[in-house]
Order: C-alpha cells, then sequence, then structure tokens
C-alpha cells in the first residue's frame, strides 16, 4: 500500500534525512543499482516540482544514468523499533562507501524493491518515502564557475565534477 | 529583533510559500528592487544549505545581478489580520507585475526594510521569514537542454532564458 503524499509539504522532512543520507535509485536493463546521496535540493521551476540530484562522473550510477531518464529517492522514516533503523543506517553506509560495478548492493543487504507506479525505477521499502522523478534536464556543473576556495575545498585537484540531474517529481507516497 | 530559524526544518514553509510568491531582493550601489519569485529550490550542495533562483534574462533583477553578489528571500508568515496579509498579497502582485525599471517598488508600496545581517540586501518586515543568501555559482539554463515539449510550453521562440543562482543560505530568521 502507498499513502500519498504533498512532496513541497514535506519538504522538511526529505530534506533533513539527506544528513545522514537517502538512497538514489535507477533501473537500466532490469538491472538496479542504488548509492547514499548527502545532497539534494527540492522545489519547484518550470511550473513543476522537482528533485535536483548531483551525482559525481566517476560514480557507477553516474554512467547508468547515461542509459537512464528517471530515478528514485527514498528516505527513511524512523520506526521506533531500534532494530530496524540500525538497519536502514547500515544500508546507507554500505550503500554510500561500495560500487554497484563491484557487487549487487540491494541484493547483498536483502532490500525489499517495491514497483515504480510511474517510473521505470523501484522503490525501497526499508526506506519507505518515495519520489518518483523524471529526468528533465541534466547539465554538468563547471566547476570552473566556482570560487576557487570552495571548488578547491570540495574537489582539490582531481578531475571529478557533479553532473546536475533534474528530476520531475511524478509520484510521492510511502510504502506501508 | 530576529529570531534565528533552521532552513531545512523550515522548507516546507519556504517552498510552500513560493506559490502565490515570495520576494526576491539585491542591492546594487545603494539601490534597492525586489521582484516576485514563485520559481525556486531549497537544499544541500557542497556541504552547504543553498536556495537557487532562477531569473529570467529580461529581467531588470538580471541586469542588478550582474553587479551583486548576494540577495535576500521574504517569505509571507500570516499574521492572522486580514487587512495585512492582504497587503501582503497586493506587494507580491504589484512586484510581480511591475519594474524597477520604471519606479521604485520599495518606495511606492511603503514596505519596511531591515538591514541583513551578513549581505549587503535587506529583509523586508512585511514579509518576515528572511534568507540572506550569498551567490556561490551562477550559470544560464541552456533551453537546448530541455525537452522540446518543456520549452515550448515554457518559452515558446522567445528569445529568453533563466539564469540559475545558487545562493549560500549564511542566515535565515524570522524578523519581529
Amino acid at each position: 500500500m502507498k499513502e500519498h503524499i504533498d512532496v513541497i509539504e514535506r519538504a522538511g522532512d526529505i530534506l533533513g534525512a539527506l544528513t545522514p543520507g537517502a538512497l538514489f535509485t535507477v533501473c537500466v536493463d532490469g538491472k538496479v543499482n542504488t548509492m547514499t546521496i548527502g545532497w539534494g535540493m527540492l522545489g519547484i521551476e518550470w511550473r513543476k516540482p522537482v528533485f535536483i540530484a548531483y551525482i559525481r562522473n566517476d560514480r557507477y550510477t553516474h554512467e547508468l544514468l547515461e542509459r537512464a531518464d528517471c530515478f528514485t529517492v527514498n528516505v527513511p522514516v524512523p520506526t521506533g523499533d531500534a532494530e530496524a533503523d540500525a538497519r536502514v543506517r547500515r544500508a546507507l553506509g554500505f550503500c554510500g562507501s561500495k560500487s554497484g560495478r563491484d557487487l549487487d548492493k540491494i541484493a547483498e543487504l536483502g532490500l525489499t524493491l517495491v514497483e515504480g507506479e510511474q517510473v521505470d525505477a523501484p522503490a525501497i521499502a526499508e526506506l519507505p518515502l518515495t519520489l518518483e522523478c523524471r529526468i528533465i534536464y541534466r547539465r554538468d556543473q563547471d566547476t570552473a564557475l566556482m570560487p576557487d576556495e570552495l571548488r578547491e575545498s570540495v574537489y582539490g585537484d582531481a578531475p571529478v565534477y557533479h553532473t546536475v540531474y533534474y528530476g520531475e517529481v511524478v509520484d510521492a507516497y510511502i510504502v506501508k
């Protein structure tokens, strides 16, 4: 069962969850991969509710997104069950430190996938607050346009950058 | 007096206010101009709280931002006083339809400016929830990267686009 929610009304919960993290999931050729994100934006552009994700160009997810037009974001909702909450924290730690190039994170953790309503990417029942997003804009973020101090503190000399993915929020709900 | 707030915790209130609107204010050479915005994002990038504003390239504010490194966002807080709330709605309508090229909107409406704490742009007491933002990234949004249907519905054939301004939220409070 899914309880539909207003994504703007719940913005505080969603953005608040980014520390320590939420799961960002894509599905390509039937293969599902998820990673932990700690950055993101929520709001309105082009009269649409939008979630913006920033994915580093050296991530497996970045590679998958070249062939994906949608993603899901899954946010923990505290259950009051200490063991279940600790399992979610461990999952966030694991999905933020392991790469889908090396292993199937979903299978390894035994996470429960729930088919998407509007997009070809699943929700994850253990982090039940779900945003289904269709990508409507994507662009590399030009590190040359950042203040020197910020660029150096975030990227150093590494040849990395983030790509900005604008996902129109086409559905939002809590998996029950 | 200013009551400091957590901008992420209040994200729902801030983003919820974008419909019907919030005020976006810049100050250049001591001259203050404000306009109504209905689009915006709030969240975290580069480990910083950020408000993103989208300003059309034909706006006076866009011209002023070429010489500004900060802005404020002011959000209405319902007072329960019908007359005061109606005055705020009229101000939002006025600041969304008149240009600072033609008149001084602040003076015309008799709005009360309150000096910024961290930035060289004022808060507006009548819309007391205030974000003070320092611009850390700006870039034109490339309409060629948008899906055709979206670009046509938003921009038609007009030679306009939006510039994206990332403002690090350096202070957030409610003017009392």
